[in-house]
């Protein structure tokens, strides 16, 4: 049975992603449509590329993530279809991809432009029903990928910002604060010794606001309640939360601040 | 593989609508479920038939569209299902499938008293529960919609503000406010050649408070970001837009205001 | 097909419930999946008892319940499955199973300590996807209880507060209010002949807040709009509502309010 993700920033409050599904129940009947976010903030490409990142790898081979968030609908703008090998992702072209791309290797892309595989009428302003969500299904159903449209040139990037190593720290920024208040940042666990080689993250200290935090710990169940602590969350970037708490209201700090990674000194 | 969809103002802070789905899946246990909408105002049958008619067209033939906005629970008003021919209607009649049956034929339409195909225990609050997602159920499942009930007179209908043809322009009102801010009419479309024979969209000029917006365009990239726009929307209505913005906050305008669409002179 | 419910205080604008499904689904390809409530309040054990009191005798015989308002994930809480008969619990065992155990009989219990039946990596902070979500889409296709762990001692209960019975009246506590903004109380309607026993309910008066309702009634149909009334709601517990309003907010009444339930004297 084909898996169908779907993330948008339509919000719960109108029926565009429930015809969406509609329009995917038409094409293939028995795709099993699982909705990840619809809640993005409107028109936020960087959200959109944080829930990719943190779900693809959790579907079963062959799963078909479509997503849009498109301020440029209508407009000049590809949309495009790409094969990752073992996930395809279907959407505008306007970066919301950058993430799960810098993590998996593309091995095809095309331009959704053969249209054979829209609806019959395609609107100026929702085409996550008239193109998006057939082009998913039609993958869903069997369809080659090379069916969809031509060849694609590279896809488009979006700029996060990147850790910043000065001497003894890093500069960090926050890029999302989830449900429980916890701030999510720009700094992927993998990169901790590629930016910071050798030194011990238990003795490393995160300046958060005006808290310092001692050490990178494994859970929140480390400390105790109310109290802050770093560690790298489930979707593998370093986060900042309070046990039980709020760290976003605790700490006043919101998307786009900046926290600091103090650095032991070498070897300690 | 059925398909039905669910369209309530139950909201999501309760299980309510999950309670209705596990009802479904016990007598139909293939359906496929697709929620429409189930943050609608509470009781805004307005909004609810709204949902239904920008939805029903893009589901497969055969699929159960379940409606419950129902001030009237546990009173005098029927329960009826509705066989539209390639779909069917069920939920309370209180107008909520107005502007559906506006504009597709209602084959048939029975009140669903026939307690063969309800719950054993028929609570006077929950009819989504105990009535209506076993109705839905048993249609998909194969049942007659015959088997459900006797034959049911005409339907409720709600009143929903028509536009108003003055001299030289026609006075317009917004419906329903989206998301993203957009305001959507109740001018259709395919009515505009009717109530302004003869005249060029492009032409027009909408009077939305302050702000006059010239021409009706195919989609809101036709202007920069910032500035509003007026176009025939997803669902076929005209609605008015600011590019990566919200017309309501914008213009300071809600469900229920009144817009002006001048005409431009005849020929022109 | 087998049915697997999920309930969390995950909330919706982070794809984490979506991530639990494509670990069900890469388990177990054909479970059906239903969402409860995602909305808890988080961390709020009760809220999450009270939706599975509410929805477990509504699902298809086999059906595994899956719930995660986990503030001791990562900590020494125990995580478990319950076979329940003609359903099963999965989640942590920290008092979320309280009510439904009360109602119905535990055959089983066992820890979730087999890390065959989990993600080959378990991180600290997200046991939904690592633990949980792998333990129910094991169960629903078809692995016995006992593969998944040893025997669990005794599940931790939950105080909720009773219904407190004085001379001539039984203090009540409102345990949650719904969209609608109705009270829900702790008085099972099972238990009224028990608590006052011989006691005409439609002679009995419930002081909410400053309004004395004269009568429990079968719905709310039963007044006016705007009226107050008091009736064994859905779920089977005493509520309050007002008609076509929000009785939270007319009587100024919010969850751990106290109400009084007058009792007539005997006999009458």
């Amino acid at each position: 049975m084909p898996v169908i993700t779907l993330t948008t920033d339509f919000g719960l409050n109108d029926p565009y992603v429930g015809i969406m599904k509609g329009v995917i129940l038409s094409i293939c009947p028995n795709a099993r449509i699982v909705d990840l976010c619809h809640l993005l903030p409107p028109q936020d490409i960087i959200a959109g590329a944080l829930t990719l990142e943190a779900s693809v790898t959790y579907f079963p081979d062959g799963a078909v993530h479509c997503a849009v968030v498109d301020p440029g609908v209508g407009g000049s703008r590809a949309a495009v279809a790409v094969d990752c090998g073992s996930f395809y992702l279907v959407g505008p072209d306007n970066g919301l991809f950058s993430l799960v791309i810098e993590r998996h290797s593309s091995m095809q892309a095309v331009n959704l432009t053969n249209s054979a595989y829209q609806l019959p009428q395609v609107s100026s302003t929702f085409h996550g029903r008239d193109i998006f969500a057939p082009a998913a299904a039609h993958l869903a159903a069997g369809a080659l990928i090379s069916d969809l449209g031509d060849p694609a040139g590279p896809l488009q990037r979006i700029e996060i910002p990147a850790p910043i190593v000065e001497d003894s720290s890093i500069i960090l920024s926050v890029l999302h604060v989830d449900r429980f208040g916890n701030l999510i940042t720009n700094l992927v666990q993998d990169r901790l010794p590629v930016l910071a080689p050798g030194r011990d993250a238990a003795a490393m200290t995160v300046e958060a606001g005006s808290v310092l935090i001692h050490g990178i710990s494994s859970t929140y169940s480390d400390v105790e309640e109310g109290r802050t602590v770093a560690y790298f969350g489930s979707s593998g970037r370093l986060e900042v939360a309070v046990r039980n708490g709020s760290a976003s209201q605790q700490l006043g700090l919101v998307r786009g601040a900046e926290l600091r990674l103090h650095l032991p000194t070498d070897g300690s």
